[in-house]
């Protein structure tokens, strides 16, 4: 026996699905919809619908966005630098980039890295699209694309894959440095980051 | 600047609100939403819509239960001992002694503790509700009332607030032992638990 009511099961075992989310969590989680006003469980119910209803992906760099605003707003932004592309693995990269402040050019978005063990090749991801992008009859004039993946050795496979696919059109292609993160101890760094570090080393 | 979507940053903010939730897990609840299948996501909204709509509290023991079963379950169930009430604070506490598969009784759900820093006040949970069930003129014969509170100062005010109250109408008022945790090693456990354990040592 569980739950007097089976709404509430319902409930428990709708939040049981999602990540990191067990059954304990998921009937904390249903307690508190409980006792929530009425108006906030409808506003979260309907951002919900919102999201599988009007979230699309930019037709030019993949990224998530709203029906009604493709191509995105940084893709459609004015002052960005359209000859740089970026290429992350998620939205949540992009977003990660975008607080820097630092950067200006375009991304690209490809959903996912090669990742043969998990049966994701590199048709599964968008690679195709960004290819068309930096075709030179497009008109635009790509100078530069800067390989942004994971650290992983999925992502590294995906950069080399890449890169030899861009090797003939003749953009330069650059990937983000590895090394000591701002503010960590050198002490507590692992051999593999300290090795990047010292190979990536630059003179002062 | 944030996400490139509207609706997934509404998302993200609707998500933040539930308890444990931080802006980082919120995104990653939310990236998860827009990979589920539309008819996986409607289920939760719908799911969410129902429990606001259809759980009310049973008239008999304030636990929760679906509208058009009130009284709930319990409290409308054969071969159980309707001499015998638990007192609990919450739906999940019901759930847990049900788990148990020893406690036959009724329940009493209070909704809460009295708790005068927070503001709670006697009134504010469901002491009247139990008082009108252990009137003599209902008719029930209510033998004994199991005081199972969290082991909290807010939890044994209420216990020892609820005694008094009840004292008068001639009735048992028991609470819940307090003492070692089956599995628990006596030397990790607290002294109050330890103190509270010798108190209510009893003959072999």
């Amino acid at each position: 026996m569980r739950y007097t009511s089976a709404a509430i099961e319902t409930l428990i075992e709708e939040f049981s699905r999602l990540p990191g989310v067990g059954r304990k969590t998921a009937q904390r989680l249903a307690m508190h919809v409980l006792q929530q006003p009425s108006a906030d469980i409808e506003r979260l119910s309907q951002a919900l619908l919102n999201v599988k209803k009007n979230v699309i992906r930019c037709s030019v760099c993949q990224n998530v966005t709203d029906r009604g605003s493709d191509p995105c707003p940084v893709c459609s932004g004015r002052g960005r630098d359209r000859s740089v592309i970026c290429v992350v693995e998620s939205p949540a990269d992009v977003l990660a980039f975008e607080k820097t402040g630092q950067y200006r050019g375009l991304y690209h978005v490809l959903h996912g890295v090669i990742s043969p063990l998990d049966g994701v090749g590199p048709d599964d991801i968008r690679i195709r699209e960004l290819l068309a992008r930096l075709q030179p009859e497009d008109g635009q004039d790509v100078r530069e694309v800067i390989m942004a993946l994971n650290p992983t050795v999925e992502g590294e496979t995906t950069v080399l894959y890449i890169s030899k696919l861009l090797a003939p059109l003749g953009i330069r292609v650059t990937k983000i440095a590895r090394g000591i993160p701002v503010g960590a101890e050198l002490e507590y760094i692992d051999e593999a980051t300290l090795s990047r570090a010292l190979e990536g080393r630059s003179g002062l």
